[in-house]
């Protein structure tokens, strides 16, 4: 399974990233390959400065060897290797009409120590940040998440969608700011095998998630990247930016877990926006657009109807 | 003592808003007036966009009430009541060739139930952070310091500079950038009467080294604030900015405390940056000034000689 997981990331890295590069029209990513001392590595690859995407990375890594002791602690297990492989992603448009997305697929193993597998899972998910709320775009990034999950919720369970989307504005909650972090997408994690779910199916079911990236994402980018914006509208970005980095390094625990852990720092914190403000007790003029989006962010909807 | 040390704090947040608009000789402090729900409550005064300064927040505060369970577990006690008050400033000017500054004075007691007080102590400090380093602001800044310490020493403890210095290095200390979030100043806490030392003594203390503040920071920005600078030059002043970001929000424990315990989210977030950019895997050039910093913030040094 790992090899398979981990094959399909990096054909699903090179298909993101081409898509990316042909929307951006411009910018080409460039790679870095790290290693991790104790195991493992990964292949960053990453656009700065891009005609569309002012900052996108978008990052696989395949660790493994001795469960750290953080890790230990956060799986209530003893000593035990590991193994684990992921694909993230990060895209902030330069334009604020275009949403920042965020998403990340992940597949992990622990073994006894005869190397025999005791555990494995899948986690991840994706997310939709936008800076003005076009309704008919969440709706798109929600229904292409619905559409995936459906496909295999026979399988697996009823509700799918609505499950991960639950879970997903939970977890993006920037609880100091009574506010989520963006208008939500699929959030799901120990995605284990049981008594009628295989680990097959949760490898259908991942990838059928992955796979519908680029559709539930170019096509926002596509009609809103040539809309014109005032550089108030762009302040308004970049203030809203400095919430997505108070989430990051306050709330997310991937990022905080990373940072505490010895992990490699520019790959975890190429999530961070390229340029941010922090402006003292901001706030929307009533009735505005940015108004507008505050109120749906302290109050996350439904945005396909039951 | 509390009331003694508030009327100080009052009279300081003054005597400093003083001080620095003379110094911006454009911008002037706005004011805010809050209420804490559960008691107390406290006056933010905030420069934006200044001539010298780009973001100055000078804070005081005084809270009572119940002690919430974050702050029974952080002191390890059962229900109680506190009060505690304190000034609390960040400077971040607009040139990169004046260095932000940090500062915090603050006075801390609980009470059993028939409101005695069971416990009191100070704490607090300064810290400064250049962008570009001018080894004599340095040494001014760490010898208005000393200065502060060296009349009180006698009292209270030998070597007091040398101890508060080295606690301030280990606590401003960016574990996950292994480097100093800047070049120190002074840290202390839990200043506690013993047999020697008395709770007037600590007061003599604290309020020598908060009222030496304007005598250890003016010279410096008065110095350095009309030197001409480039836009990289202001641009890595936004990207060190960025650490001063992931420090707060990552590490900071005054920080993460009040963003964990509903504290004022805008007093307590204004001292992040106004404007910050986070650049992938940034390095600067081999023997540039950029590079003599971060050298010194890797492997903090004595300013002042033994």
């Amino acid at each position: 399974m790992k090899n398979k997981f981990y094959a399909y990331i990096q054909n699903l890295q090179d298909q993101i990233c081409k898509g990316l590069e042909e929307m951006d029209g411009n910018a080409k990513f460039r790679e870095d390959i790290w290693k991790r001392p104790e195991g493992g590595g990964g292949r960053t690859r990453l656009i700065e400065s891009g005609s569309v995407f002012e900052k996108a990375g978008v990052n696989i890594s395949a660790v493994h060897g001795k469960l750290p002791d953080s890790m230990q602690s956060l799986f209530n297990v003893g000593e035990a290797d590991f193994f684990a492989c992921g694909l993230s992603l990060v895209i902030h448009p330069k334009s604020p009409m275009v949403p920042t997305v965020h998403a990340n697929w992940r597949y992990f193993e622990m073994y006894d120590d005869k190397s025999n597998v005791i555990n494995s899972w899948f986690g991840g998910g994706q997310d939709l940040t936008p800076y003005y709320l076009f309704e008919e775009d969440a709706i798109h990034f929600h229904q292409t998440c619905k559409k995936a999950c459906d496909i295999h919720s026979d399988v697996i369970e009823k509700n799918l969608y609505e499950k991960y989307k639950k879970q997903c504005d939970a977890y993006f909650w920037n609880a100091h700011r009574n506010e989520a972090r963006g208008i939500g997408g699929l959030f799901f994690d120990y995605c284990k095998e049981s008594e009628t779910v295989k680990m097959d199916d949760w490898y259908n079911f991942v990838t059928e998630v992955g796979s519908s990236f680029l559709e539930a994402y170019l096509p926002i980018v596509e009609k809103r990247k040539n809309l014109t914006y005032t550089d108030q509208q762009k302040t308004w970005q970049e203030i809203r930016r400095g919430r997505y980095v108070e989430f990051n390094l306050v709330h997310d625990k991937g990022t905080l877990f990373g940072l505490k852990t010895n992990g490699r720092i520019e790959s975890i914190l190429m999530s961070l926006p390229p340029k941010v403000q922090w402006v003292y007790d901001h706030h929307p003029d009533t009735g505005s657009e940015e108004e507008k989006l505050i109120k749906i962010l302290e109050n996350p909807i439904n945005w396909i109807a039951d």
